[in-house]
């Protein structure tokens, strides 16, 4: 219809999505967020859940309590199946939604490098029922450990084996490190937590790839002091039930362990892969969606694609880092030239990502922090990063809960949160 | 072996086992308290988590955490499959526990009238993964409303039935018309959740039976501020994917409904029954095991049931009612009885319950209390009930947190928790 507001489709309600419908707010279009779940998720703090530290609501916030006030962006509850170019559809599984501008912001997910089979041995962190599903994995490893009568079998229970040594990788080995350490220390009567053997394996020649060789040697050595061990340039090449196998070098070894955690291999949304070909791009080996500099999809200036699944090359060749800024950054970028589009403004320049610095967190007090050229580790990084992570949950309510919940955390060095639910106590699928 | 402090077996960590567990720290008794799940949970606040206004952690703490400092206590995570009276022994699935006294504290579940195959259609309210089941169900009719264009479909979708009147039932009826009314009215664009129906249906003359009917007619009008119609004198006689019919006198009615809670029947835990049998004495009609003056079982001084599971019926004649302060009472007499019996100390005499009031509350700021001969309605019984609430949540932190939580719903009418968690965002099993 003549008049009618031009119609902008958005796929995914994480950081670049959100971003991008928030920040639509007075410019004159209807909004329409597309997302299979009813909540954003903060998903930097994810791990925190899966350790019990904090409860999936604190991380977490309904999409429609988040845009309630912003009448212009209706909120749907669906999959995407397909996205139609030449029709300008969205493919729901019951009805199509066209669109006039398009956003894909529908992230990405674990690979198991080419081992899917591997996942329900070694579950991934990407969303609350994942984090539930660890912490359960997690809790229950200790509880059957208090009752085993055998020594090699309790050492098993009391082994727990991180792949991937990424931010994700560092904070899950970390807070399993204070778990056995610190938190669960007097719970038990039979087995003491602290023969806890954590394992962190990663591929590269060091952890947190991100950051330079001597910040990440800072990390492994505050790992260290959780009772973290680090294999480096060690890939698993085996997962079992009872156990896994880690090939370093020449050398492969089997470790006895009924707890796998997966933090590593990046697999993009297969909307991806379907957007690509249809656009007759290539897409990356992770399925990543290559973007022209103004983050449009070759061809077709209605199509934006960011965040995760978006693979940005135009600055320096590398592609950017899938964290939240990133994201957030592409979406403001996008708002404003759709903006600008609907009000006839010029358009604004390539978009440019600010690097606003890295960071990772190994624990109560221990963390190591970039900003721009100043590096930062121990204490100072972590009250930097528990900083930043604050000012950036979403709802102020939440912020005040996690901000009490984290005191009481580290105050008495204490998991509320660590509850096991789910299939009874029942042992994981095998 | 002579010298070893006797072994007291706990089943069950609700409040009657926990209270047992607690009040005999300084007792020289080795304690064990054996539970399927790792937490204790506050039961009277399951509905809060189902409707969204609560985390699971706020109302739940790790049984191993509140027992803590409990060195004589030793918690196992397993479930109990047998109780063999002769043997002294608690049978586990791969272990026997033996017992030089046992508290049988296992409590009870739903009953659904000889219709076991309503249970996944209409789920109860007795664990956390039955809260969150509960909140996905509710607020995914919303969402499915949101986008349905058939009206019978969507006003199907926007009618929920709430089986039960007890203080379960009304609390959930209660928080579905504040939902639907105040929360989120404005979080839709197509649907007006105000005309959400709320249906409580009730066999009995008047909901909460254990208040005077004048009380109880206050809390009838109080829900009726809130959109729920009570249906009295009515018996739900079929429930169905689609709907439910209900039967008040000769004349049945379906109503076409996605959403049915269970809040209604009570069925004692299956140990009852065998317990019963093997002690041979009759159970009731609920499966709820006769205790003697002491909660002992006949026959079996060393063996105790409190709390739910158990009947005890010398005062008055008519059974305890199955609440927290009941169970607790138990717990405690139980464990000063304990004691006196390894101390050589004179027994206390039989149990005699206190009757410390009744509450239900119905909504922000409206509620009914009893407490002795005193009857409040409206904000102040609200407010006493919330004192009485919070002083009562196990865990200072969780106090603490439950409070903020609170008081951030109150002033904001908004529900941070309400979260979809679980199967994807899949159909309920039919």
């Amino acid at each position: 219809m003549a008049g009618d507001p031009p119609h902008v489709v958005i796929i995914g309600g994480g950081f670049g999505g959100l971003t991008v419908a928030k920040a639509l707010w007075r410019v004159p279009v209807r909004v329409t967020l597309i997302d299979r779940r009813n909540h954003h998720l903060f998903q930097p703090l994810l791990y925190q859940v899966a350790s019990g530290g904090l409860s999936p609501a604190n991380i977490a916030a309904p999409l429609r309590a988040v845009l309630r006030k912003h009448q212009n962006v209706q909120v749907v509850l669906d999959e995407v199946r397909d996205i139609d170019l030449a029709g300008r559809r969205v493919r729901l599984p019951q009805r199509d939604i066209t669109y006039d501008t398009l956003v894909v912001a529908a992230g990405v997910t674990h690979q198991y490098f080419g081992h899917p089979e591997w996942e329900a041995l070694a579950p991934g962190l990407k969303n609350l029922e994942d984090a539930t599903e660890m912490r359960r994995r997690i809790l229950l490893a200790f509880e059957r450990a208090e009752h085993e009568p055998d020594p090699a079998a309790r050492a098993a229970l009391l082994t727990f084996v991180v792949v991937g040594g990424g931010p994700t990788g560092v904070e899950l080995a970390g807070v399993l490190g204070e778990l056995s350490h610190q938190t669960l220390r007097k719970d038990f009567r039979n087995i003491d937590t602290r023969q806890a053997r954590v394992l962190l394996v990663e591929g590269a020649p060091h952890i947190l790839a991100a950051f330079p060789p001597d910040v990440a040697e800072q990390a492994e050595r505050q790992l260290s002091t959780l009772g973290v061990t680090v294999r480096k340039l060690a890939h698993v090449v085996d997962v079992r039930p009872d156990g896994v196998t880690v090939k370093t070098g020449e050398q492969t070894e089997d470790i006895a362990t009924r707890t796998v955690l997966w933090a590593a291999g990046v697999a993009a949304s297969p909307l991806g892969a379907a957007l690509a070909k249809s656009a007759g791009v290539e897409h990356d080996r992770c399925g990543r969606v290559p973007v022209e500099p103004d983050l449009t999809l070759k061809g077709h200036p209605e199509v934006f694609v960011i965040g995760d699944l978006a693979s940005f090359t135009h600055q320096g060749g590398k592609p950017l880092p899938g964290v939240a800024p990133t994201a957030m950054q592409q979406g403001k970028y996008v708002a404003r030239l759709i903006q600008s589009r609907v009000q006839g403004q010029p358009l604004p320049p390539p978009f440019e990502y600010k690097d606003l610095g890295s960071m990772a967190t190994i624990g109560r007090g221990r963390a190591v922090a970039m900003l721009g050229k100043w590096k930062f580790r121990g204490y100072i990084a972590w009250l930097i990063w528990l900083f930043v992570h604050l000012i950036n949950i979403v709802h102020f309510e939440n912020r005040l809960l996690v901000m009490i919940q984290w005191a009481g955390n580290y105050f008495t060095r204490n998991r509320s949160a660590r509850l096991i639910t789910g299939d009874d106590n029942r042992e994981p699928a095998a």
